[in-house]
């Protein structure tokens, strides 16, 4: 079982990945439970895979473990399920020392890590992420969110778990494009900061893609270790964190524009990094091998790198409701060269139309 | 203008308390603000009062300017009103670099900050009490949330302002009984820190009740100073700030049991206070003296000592709801001598129960 330490101000923890599956859970749960109640939390199609190992592992450490199921899907990241969440968390008399277990994809972990944050002002938080979206992004690094009807992830915390565990074998059932919108973020996070884990990505692609554990377990941890680099440097996302949107100000607007339905986050965000390199390159930062390249990966991933007809006036639209901006400007994180990226805080939309085209 | 620095592991933050009023908000609100926009949030009494000092220093000051105005009242801190600051938020088109001011009681402090804590993940907050209760506990140490509907404050933050601005002027126009309420916390901090505070009050109480403003700064100065002394030490409230639940455990459960519509927070605490050192008498903690004292000072506040009909089992029942509880243990604060308390996490219902009688 590898692990590595994410070293906060106010708190440090694991993430262990775990090449023997369940059977190293005792191990890693050892310590990270202070009272005696956990909920987890985890969707239908989770429920009868996961659900049973997981109890069995609580049970036979005394923990008086009950589940939370929800539907799968987006749709769950709203102020009607979090509120069901809390009060199936007082019925089940969660208290302060209690732990919540999100077992499952972004969407659990999101929902989940934001009840654990705000029910009694924060209780305990292990993530289990079951998708590869979730093992190399959204359990690590505390950004826990629900959605607002007119703008996702609008409403949530900086919140941190006490303990990420990833098993690589509940990878080997994910539904190929499942498996797609998780390597996009994977890639991004070679194309951000690491010029040799791309070259390693184009070599290792077709061993990832056939779902082989101990690549995947390397993949894994080369990129947990990228995005762990970058979060303990900004916790809060006041500067550098920005860097992991690379891809992410398009991909936001391209599933926003597209009504959350046409494309999976990762693909949205395979799209938006091809997008935002176009601008970069249109702009002298990068030149056209990049974006062959990026294309090329990409593609052999199994994710899109160009909309079927770009309609760019919505899109751009869409860009202003951005997180990332300040002050009405729209914040860009553009490739400078292979495994460096930069925040632009200066473009107005006439410009980046302009570039995109 | 007076301060008193806040100092966390993470943050540092000044309440001012203003003798001068708003001529002072400009000297207090400098640097406190990231962005360029602003909202303040207060309900429908406190509009008419001071919205209008508020917005013409922050125009001035150069701030675009918005309030979303909330019904007055308990009810306000609920899951559908959140839901619409988020949307006024959203449509006032705040940014990771906005802030919320929160202008008015607890209610508004509460609700406020739980949504400057939780938009975009947590954007800039100041505090600007105006009732008793606010100015000496609830806006002060970051204690945000708002209520389920099976339990009061079941959701929320530990999220700390940027500035807390308290003007002892908007205590004059103070209705009595919610004056009353303020003084009952007032009163606990002298009882849990202070013995000479004790003393103090005792003296001064006529001068407080007739809303004397060099009296009633010196009061909420000391006040405040207890409060930020015992949060500077457990942010978390991991420990030691259990101690500010002096009163609190029974008078919660008073609350509750009384539908949140029979007595004030304030007027719960005050008797939760005299039947918690009842309690510690029983246990030969403290001597009958303790609470005449107690009862005395409370009555000149025109606070009840004593419920009209005590009926302990619904309201021992409600305990079992209380955040400070641990695996279902009920954790009381109990006096141990003047200006002194300490947590007790050992007692059961029926212990309890006995003690009271």
């Amino acid at each position: 079982m590898k692990s590595i330490t994410v070293n906060l101000k106010n708190k440090s923890y694991p993430i262990y990945i775990a090449s023997e599956g369940w059977e190293e859970l005792p191990q890693a749960i050892e310590g990270k439970i202070r009272g005696k109640k956990v909920l987890v939390v985890c969707d239908e199609n989770i429920l009868p895979l996961y659900y049973n190992s997981v109890k069995s592992v609580l049970i036979s450490m005394g923990y008086q473990t009950d589940v939370a199921v929800i539907p799968p899907g987006e749709a769950s990241k709203s102020f009607d399920r979090a509120q069901r969440l809390y009060t199936k968390a007082l019925e089940t008399g969660l208290d302060r020392s209690s732990s919540i277990i999100a077992l499952g994809g972004g969407v659990t972990g999101d929902l989940a890590g934001f009840i654990a944050a705000t029910y009694m002002r924060g209780i305990g938080l292990i993530q289990i992420p079951t998708s590869l979206l979730a093992q190399v992004d959204s359990s690590i690094g505390g950004k826990v969110a629900i959605n607002h009807p007119l703008a996702k992830n609008i409403i949530g915390a900086f919140y941190q778990p006490n303990m990420v565990f990833i098993d690589p074998h509940t990878l080997i059932s994910l539904p190929l494009r499942e498996f797609a919108t998780g390597m996009a973020e994977l890639i991004k996070h070679a194309f951000i900061a690491d010029q040799d884990f791309i070259s390693w990505l184009e070599d290792k692609m077709e061993a990832l893609i056939s779902r082989d554990i101990q690549t995947l377990s390397d993949a894994l941890y080369r990129s947990c270790q990228i995005k762990v680099s970058v979060v303990e440097q900004d916790e809060k996302e006041t500067g550098l964190r920005m860097i992991l949107n690379f891809g992410h100000t398009i991909g936001h607007a391209i599933e926003a524009a597209t009504g959350y339905s046409k494309y999976t986050h990762g693909e949205a965000v395979a799209m938006g990094m091809v997008y935002e390199s176009k601008i970069a390159m249109n702009m002298g930062l990068i030149s056209q091998d990049y974006i062959d390249r990026l294309v090329c990966i990409l593609k052999k991933a199994n994710l899109p790198t160009q909309l079927d007809t770009p309609e760019w006036d919505p899109i751009i639209d869409r860009m202003a409701y951005d997180k990332k901006n300040m002050d009405q400007r729209i914040v860009l994180v553009l490739p400078t060269r292979y495994g460096k990226v930069e925040v632009f805080k200066d473009l107005n939309p006439d410009q980046i139309k302009r570039l995109l085209k």
